[in-house]
């Protein structure tokens, strides 16, 4: 089984991946909304009210606000048209993409209420904008659509996701992410990866696009220009240090370990700057760095010691969900829940000591003519 | 539950539907696969050989067959660019439609496979044409596409389920479905179904076909006039004796019966060419009836009364597959077992009496400019 399915193997299950967080993801969305606002109104205006648009999410995951994207696209759409005085509304088509082991069903399942939530919240029928919605399987570092197809292309929280781990010249001794203690060959190989990856992305976006057409790109980062830098690899030490643990009490191997690696990169600001200068064919209108934090009170009236059991169980399930089908597939059935009971206790503690935040590197970028 | 989705809720279970007959769908394919490629052929240069193709399958179910349709457009379309002596390949779109509660899941996690095979049955990898799937959710008596987007529909073996059960103003009494017995009322009724969906139908997909693209679709139909003639109607009839056997057994209630009726309606081609030539925006190219015989060999070296023992077997296996939702969701679960073992006995004595054989019409049309 590659990467890309172990990744994918538990979505659906629940509303705790990075890309399906319930609470997490709407907060990106709710951040990421000026950006996508006003990529919109630049590309309906440089496109002359177009009669139809054509947009794409990619790694939409499934779940509660795999629809909201759509749904938030639809109503910027609308408004814009409002704006502009115009009356004919443009028929939208909005393609939602994952890999082939996402959800589709379930996300099927739901089109139909979209629809009418959808109709309900405009303000005329008649007036709102058609919209259809389709699947799309498949990674988004190959080609996934027709060539000069595509008008707008949404990401959020997926393209921190590499295509594999890396191939290592050198063994990641104890860590399984970039680690202050990674040998160099080991941050180059995961900086190499991303700068491939992240390229090949941008040049199949490029075939895929019309001129002027847009993209606005919601990447977990970093702000730190030290790939080793805490904010992103410290939520990984942790779960190196439970498995470490377990390591050396014998519940696993040393070599399984040491084979052991996140095929994950959180680039900063500067590293998505320079591969889509590099590749060429999109010009950077917007790129913004903003901050989530996980610790945010829950909202129930806890006292102080209460709120951070409950947003460590919290962060810790999210983990769990994101890690369990990559530690699942490589440690086997057996070890699975020692290690996720470890790892939670882990983030727990560490919540309890400092504010945990995520960051969110957002480009916003024009392709070419 | 409206009947659309009880219709598909066992599609993806087997192989055994009307839509996903393997072997039924292989010999229907085969046999509509002429007209597909003149059909194509006349659409590539009417079009001026166009530099992408976008194609939909309307009612595509999910199984073996769903991407064999898919795999018989693309190699058509390779063979026509080749006759045509064009270099370059035009990009593929396939558009692949059913109710929300098909499994498209199933689908989306062979189409890595698909494409594989398929390149490897071009003769050269470099001139085949780019291919990319989609799925679609959503009934076809609705819009599904964006106005004027798609070149080439193809639906087979779908057109003749109705979108609810006709409303009716006597009791279909002692019947199922259309039968010599039916009241006249009833009769009209689905007529009036058949000409208001199919109408429907050809509006909806006339918005979405841009001028001069060909739709061929192959509906399950009959050679005569009459809506109650025998070659239609007798596979429900033997549904319908079953189920009056119980009822005079006091195992079903007799409103529950009365209560029940197939929507389906398997049209003549002189009533296809009315309602095409009345909705006026298709011109009709081919209008063609072929035979599909359910009793063919089964090649397995078996004697007379073995062959007509599987035969009857296979045919009450596809007819369950087809019956069970709407029996399940109208009877209930305790009487179905009882309901299907007297339906198989009742085909497989039929079929030992005389040929069943199915009626199709296949009709290639063009949108009007």
């Amino acid at each position: 089984m590659d990467i890309a399915q172990v990744l994918h193997m538990n979505v659906g299950d629940g509303d705790y991946s990075y890309s399906n967080n319930s609470l997490l993801q709407r907060k990106v969305i709710s951040m990421t909304k000026p950006i996508i606002d006003d990529a919109l109104t630049n590309l309906y205006s440089a496109l002359n009210f177009p009669k139809t648009l054509i947009m794409a999410d990619l790694g939409c995951s499934s779940g509660p606000n795999t629809l909201l994207v759509a749904s938030e696209l639809v109503k910027s759409v609308y408004k814009i048209r409002q704006k502009f005085g115009n009356d004919e509304s443009p028929e939208i088509q909005i393609y939602l993409n994952d890999l082939p082991q996402n959800d589709f069903n379930a996300i099927f399942l739901s089109v139909s209420k979209f629809r009418k939530n959808l109709t309900n919240q405009m303000v005329s029928n008649n007036s709102s904008s058609p919209c259809y919605i389709s699947g799309v399987p498949g990674s988004f570092y190959t080609r996934l659509f027709l060539r000069k197809s595509l008008h707008f292309v949404y990401s959020s929280y997926s393209l921190m996701w590499l295509s594999q781990v890396p191939e290592m010249i050198d063994i990641n001794k104890g860590n399984i992410y970039m680690s202050t203690t990674s040998p160099p060959s080991v941050i180059k190989a995961y900086c190499e990866q991303f700068q491939k990856d992240f390229s090949t992305f941008l040049k199949f976006r490029a075939e895929e696009m019309v001129s002027e057409g847009r993209m606005v790109l919601t990447i977990l980062g970093r702000q730190s220009d030290d790939p080793c830098s805490k904010e992103c690899c410290y939520i990984w030490d942790l779960l190196a240090s439970s498995l470490k643990d377990m390591v050396a009490e014998g519940l696993i191997e040393e070599e399984k370990l040491d084979s052991f690696n996140i095929p994950q990169y959180t680039p900063s600001p500067k590293e998505v700057r320079n591969e889509v200068e590099k590749e060429g064919s999109f010009m950077i209108d917007r790129l913004e760095v903003s901050e989530v934090n996980c610790d945010a009170s829950t909202g129930n009236n806890l006292n102080l010691s209460e709120e951070e059991d409950v947003q460590g169980y919290n962060m810790g399930k999210c983990m769990r969900a994101v890690a369990e089908p990559l530690v699942l597939s490589h440690f086997g059935e057996s070890t699975i829940d020692e290690v996720f009971k470890r790892y939670a206790e882990n983030i727990k503690s560490s919540m309890s000591r400092e504010k945990t935040k995520h960051i969110n590197v957002t480009v916003s970028v024009i392709r070419k003519g």
